[in-house]
């Protein structure tokens, strides 16, 4: 039915997650419909992303230097570290501006249903940066799931002994949310982490 | 934010349809956790597809190849074409395997507002088909727009005097729809269209 390059062109979109095969064929027949450059711009996009970026070796965001941009800014304050389980988390953090500590991305979380234990993650390392460097803060940035609050009790027992304050972020409604429409969850943890005003 | 190469590739990501920021950041960073050769594989088929398809210079079709696939294969019927705006209607088409005559790509559909007249589509093409081959039968497979409808007017005057039949695809309440959900263009339709049984 497809001429075979673009068979092809559409077995590999399908591949992305969230790209079924209707959306597989409509972004390939756009991409045919385009000027030749903008594909081959994607393609080159795919080649150079693949091939430059890796990931810092003290924080272990994704970047295309070593140390990373984050890393290496005069700026920041080396004392407080935000501890997140993925890049994108470190992104959504630096979108809010507020935070001009360092991080630290843990490359998951405890998961022990598929065998990801603690050795997996970036802990050692993590542990690591917090004994040498005059870390006074460790924040957890970590989504609250189960994993994610294994994580968060493992980490808070190693780090604390090596001094410093361990925090979390806090968990409640959203702002622009509505009590009425909040899960039970939210509106405990929102209780529970209520603060004087 | 992003490092570079990977602000690139959400960039070209985000050019695609229906794909916006989060969708272009979700894809890139699925790509980068995911095996190398998965995304050079992706970059791959883009510039094979991009170098490779033309278009078929009897049908219009896009192919490697040329003539295509369909207008090479034996069993096809050459005095039956199904004239269709856009490749991908044509796939639909095939789909159905009903449907073993060959086709011609019209590359668009009449359009006053954006400037498409007759001679922007390959118009003049299918009447040089018509004209020299042995058709019998022109069946217009194309959407009930106001464009498609002009369109259809425009080709069934034109082809008509060439000799062969001009038939169009049948509107009306999809296979398993329901009357009382079905807007009123689409009954309208449906009435028209009634056949004895």
């Amino acid at each position: 039915m497809y001429t075979r390059p673009l068979a092809r062109l559409i077995e590999h979109l399908q591949r992305l997650p969230g790209i079924g095969p209707k959306t597989a064929q409509r972004l390939a027949f756009h991409l045919l419909r385009r000027p030749k450059s903008e594909a081959l711009q994607l393609a080159q996009a795919l080649v150079e992303a693949t091939e430059q970026i890796g990931v810092c070796s003290r924080c272990f965001n994704l970047s295309a230097e070593d140390p990373c941009d984050i890393c290496r800014q005069p700026g920041r304050q080396g004392e407080t570290i935000c501890v997140v389980a993925e890049p994108r988390d470190l992104v959504a953090i630096e979108r809010t501006r507020e935070f001009k500590g360092h991080y630290h991305v843990l490359g998951g979380l405890i998961n022990p249903m598929e065998g990801i234990g603690p050795e997996q993650l970036r802990i050692k390392e993590l542990l690591q940066r917090v004994g040498a460097d005059t870390v006074k803060e460790v924040i957890l940035a970590i989504n609250p799931s189960t994993e994610g609050e294994m994580t968060t009790m493992y980490l808070s027992k190693y780090v604390k002994v090596l001094g410093p304050r361990v925090t979390r972020i806090a968990f409640g409604l959203p702002v622009g949310g509505d009590l009425e429409y909040a899960d039970e969850m939210t509106l405990a943890r929102a209780l529970e982490g209520r603060r004087e005003i």
